[in-house]
Parts: C-alpha cells; structure tokens; sequence
C-alpha cells in the first residue's frame, strides 16, 4: 500500500483527504504542485512528507531552464525552500530537503544532465530506504508484543505516513505477520480523523482486527485493563527524548503513564532532530479552524466560533517507554542513548 | 434559555440533535413521545433527563381512563419502567421516576383527577427546584473562580443540560456576572459534539467567551499553562465521590491532575447515588456505533468498522478536587461529607 509513486517525471499520490470512501489519485508534475499537496495534507505523516519532497525538488529540477550551475543550484535553493515552508513541524521534511540539497552540492563537477539525475537518484534510494527502515521497526519492535496484546495507536503511522510498511503500524504488521493475536484500537483522531478515515481502513484492508474509538474514549479502555501498550508515530524526536506527534499524543501518553501501560514511539532515525536539545523548541504547527467547525464539509459548530487547531503536541520523554527505530530499540536514558546514534 | 417547556399536556423540547445550525422543536404529547426523545438524546444531560421524564409521567397520568386506582397505579408503574430504561447512568432519572411515583402513592386518599394533578404539580416543582439548585451550584461555586481563569468544560452542561442556567456552566455564568473576567476552553466532546454543537452555542448567546478544541488538545492546553481550571458535569456520583460523566471526563481528570490543574464537579444533590458505593458499580451505555461513524449523517470510517462507544467513564474520587452542589461545595474526605448530606 504506497501513498506515492514516482514514474517518469511525475508523482502519483493517493489522496488522503478523500479516503475511506473514495480511492482518488493526484498526479503531481510540478513541484508547486508537491507543494501543494503536502500543505493540503493530501499526502501527510511524517517520513511520507520528506520522501515526497525529495520528489518534488527532483521534478523542480527537470524543469530548470538555465545551462548556468550557479543559477541551477539558485533555483534549487528556491525550489527547496518553497517544499521546507509546507509544514513546520516533521522534521523529515527538512532532512530530506537538505540530503537532496547536498546530493546536488556534491555532484557539482558533473553534467546539468548528471547532476538531475543523481537528484531523481537520491529520492528513488530515500523511498526505498524508508521501506527497508520501516521493515526493520517492525522486525525490532516484535520483541515488546506479546501474543494477544491489545494494542492503541494514534493518529495514522502506517504505510499510508511512509513510502510502505510503516513505523507504528509497522510494528503491528510485524507482529500480525509473525503469526502473533493482536488486536489494536483506533484512536479517531480529530480534527483530521487520521485514524477513523486511513488507519481503520489500511488495517481493515491486512486483516488486522481493530476497533474504532473516539480520542476521548482512551483512557476509559486504558483505565479498564483493555489496552496493554500503546505504539505511536513522531513527527520530530528531540535529542532528550521529547516526541512531538499528532495532536493528542501527549494525553494519551500522560493516560498510560498513570495505568503502568507502556508508550512507544517507533520511527527512522531521520525523525530525530539532533540539532533539538528538548521539545520546548519544537515548532507546533496551528492549522485553520475550519478543520474544527466543518467535518467533511459539514457544520458542527456555531458559525464565527473561536477556535484553536494545534496540529501535534510535544510528549516529555518521561512518559515515553522506548523508541523504536531501524537501528533497534532506544531506551532511557534518552540523551546518552541517542546521541550515540548520531551520524 | 430553557432546553423543556410544559403547557397545557404538552411538553416542547429544543431537538438538540439539530443544535446549533438549526432550532427545532419537537412536542410531545404522549409519554411513548417522551420516553423516545430522551433514548434518542433529543434532551439530554442528566438534571434536564431527570425532570422530562418526570413531565413524561404526568402526561402518561393524564392519558389512563380506568376508574380504579389500583389499575391506575399499575399503569403508572408502566410508564415508570419504561421511562427508566430509556438510559441506565445518569441517577437523576431514577430519582425523578421514583419521586413521581412516590408522590402518587403518598396521594392515594385523593380522586384520581387530584392524584393526577399532584404527579402534574411536582413536575413542574422538580423543574423549577433544578432551575434554583442550579443558580445556588453556581453561586456556591463562584468563590473557586479568579478573575482572569481560563476554564476547560467537557461536554454540555449547561441550561441545555438541564431547566436552565446549567451546572457546570451554572457556574460559569455566575463568574461571567459577577463581573469576573473568564475564558472557557470547550472540548467538542465526540462522538455526540455537544461541547461544539451546544456549549460553544450556548455561550457565544450569552456572551462568555469561548474557544472550541478537539477532545485530545485539552491536555496540550493544560501543559501549556493556558487553563487554570476544570468544571464538568455529572451523571452519577457515587458515595466515595467517583463520578459518571461523559465519556472523555476521566481523560480530562487525569491530565488535569498531572498538570496540578484543579478539577471541579458541579451537579445537584439529586445527581449523588446515595445506594451505590463506588464508581465500579455505575453501569455505562454503550450506544450504537453510528454515532462514532458517521457525524450529521456523513460516513467517516471504513463501512463494517467495528466501534466501540462507551457513552460515559468513571472519574476516581482522587482526580476530583471539590463537588460543588446547591447545599455548598464539597471536599474529600468525600465518603464523609457526601454521607453528611444524605437525605
């Protein structure tokens, strides 16, 4: 189940904002049109994002005009700045623009041609990296899933948020195909309804049993004893631990904190910002509040109500049991353990 | 801003399915009508429940023809049952039924048409008491509220909840006019969206400042500093102070106690359930689970999605800072002090 798929000189995405009840396409051949698509949320979670603006700067670069490298590499410069100003708070999007950036700094000796191509070469390795890195979450994460563990996730971290597989819904995958009886529960995950809308239907589509529940409806199933861990996504994993992941994070960690249920994070190591000492300094994007008043475009509140849309919130790293990544499983204490991986 | 009106046989109930785009009345004139608004939560909120079966019952009273008073109270025991088992937690319902049917009893010297009348005359008392209980919650609690706080409420209890002026938002009100400076923060409370559809109405009307949120950002908010307290509601609250609320008010205790932010349970007397124990006695509703997957008729999950929606959680007494009830506000040891007030 692929979100993106790149074929000659164009990016086909499924159209998150339409699913589950309709499977449309969007094919993006500009890389304003990538843009678009990531500020629009048509394709979103977090390592799906910098994958996708690999591609857009990629399909920036076939278009560029000029014989000139100075101008090429000014244009590409605008291009990536353009795809890092979509979202401000995964910071996959940035690593990858900067990798694509550097990937094309480096090239410089070589042909216009050869410098486009190593560009188009690079996001091509990023996508299939991400799946390996998401294989191997699954794989390292089997460990911490007992046979009929009932397990809450949040938000969407399937393969829907990543170029395949997953990182939480990786996890799951992982253990469902090992043959392990697991059952998960759904967080909807409003305003944008990730879980109801891409995560009940991607694990519906695999077979994986799951049962759909309100966000507010977790911790009654924690406090009951129905849910024996929880696995979710990050947007950006500072140096100390702290997560900042979709709105609604932060509470359903601080519930399983008070019921003893483990939290873990799992994502690829390009989730962690190591130039971020904590998550007091991560950006929190504010979206617009028709995402609140309006559910698929029908009124749910007054018309003129205030109202506030923080898209992710940050979890202190106290409340976290374990990251799981593709190099293995990072436990506290978070700063030493992570700054080990440093690259 | 009255949420039931009875005249003259009938009683005109606010549909607040259709709240806030539309305000429609719906009247009942039988106590079938009756019994089906409140299953169908076209009046909802447990005072507001507790008094429209009450009117329930005398206009069922009105409609039996038999001469003899012991098939009358046979047929008045009917409507009992089948106004009960319209919803099984809020205890205002029970307590409404059974003082009705008391009051029957305790007339059964008088004629039939003065027994009738009597079940008529303490209706409308029920109604006008809830009205007085709640102005009394809201004064009582008028001391816990500084100027400039900023207040998260869950749900809707408010004068939509119950005859008027509201519990929770009884409160509320009393602060706004003494004078005091106050922001409320409301949860949409999914899956029925009353804190969007009718507290966020209810008090843009009266003026109160009001920002809507999602269920899973009331946390961020708490973390943040921007609330300063915590006023809900209550279904059912049992001797050691645990209390039934909507679903999601156990979520909000736990992330108001993690953050030291107090959390205050506003509710009339008839709302304590002086036979019941402790919180793990109170049964929960599970209502259907269209509720979860479609909002205003508009599907928003996998069709053949298995859902869970439980109705209401149970708050342990230890998330509670302080009750605050028409006969003062009352702090733990709250075995204690809740036997203290039995009638």
């Amino acid at each position: 189940m692929r979100p993106l798929e790149y074929k000659d000189g164009a990016l086909k995405l499924i159209d998150q904002t339409k699913l589950p009840t309709q499977k449309i396409y969007v094919e993006c051949t500009t890389y304003m049109e990538v843009a678009e698509a990531i500020k629009n949320m048509i394709v979103r979670g977090a390592p799906a994002i910098g994958v996708t603006a690999a591609y857009g700067i990629a399909i920036g670069a076939q278009s560029i005009k000029t014989q000139s490298k100075s101008e090429f590499m000014q244009n590409i410069e605008e291009i990536c700045n353009i795809l890092r100003s979509t979202r401000p708070t995964a910071v996959n999007l940035f690593w990858a623009v900067d990798r694509i950036y550097k990937t094309a700094l480096s090239h410089m000796e070589k042909s216009l041609d050869e410098i486009k191509q190593a560009i188009l070469n690079e996001a091509i390795m990023m996508d299939s990296e991400d799946v390996e890195a998401n294989k191997a979450i699954g794989k390292n994460g089997l460990s911490l899933i007992k046979d009929n563990f009932t397990i809450l996730t949040h938000c969407n971290a399937g393969a829907l948020a990543t170029c395949d597989y997953g990182t939480a819904l990786g996890v799951i995958r992982a253990a469902h195909d090992a043959g392990k009886n697991i059952n998960v529960y759904a967080d909807e995950t409003r305003p944008y309804l990730q879980g109801a809308r891409l995560t009940a239907w991607e694990l519906t589509q695999d077979g994986i049993p799951v049962t759909l529940i309100c966000d507010n409806m977790a911790g009654h199933f924690m406090k009951s004893g129905v849910i024996d861990c929880v696995i979710v996504g990050a947007d950006r994993i500072a140096i100390n631990g702290d997560t900042a992941n979709k709105i609604g994070t932060y509470s359903v960690a601080v519930l399983a904190h008070e019921n003893k249920i483990p939290l873990y994070v799992a994502a690829p190591l390009s989730t962690i910002d190591f130039l971020t000492e904590s998550g007091d300094s991560i950006p929190i994007e504010e979206r617009v509040s028709s995402e609140v008043t309006h559910i698929m475009g029908v009124q749910i509140a007054p018309s003129e109500i205030k109202v506030a849309n923080p898209s992710f919130d940050v979890t202190p790293n106290k409340y976290i049991s374990a990251i799981i990544t593709e190099k293995g499983i990072i436990y506290p204490p978070f700063k030493d353990n992570i700054i080990a991986l440093a690259p």
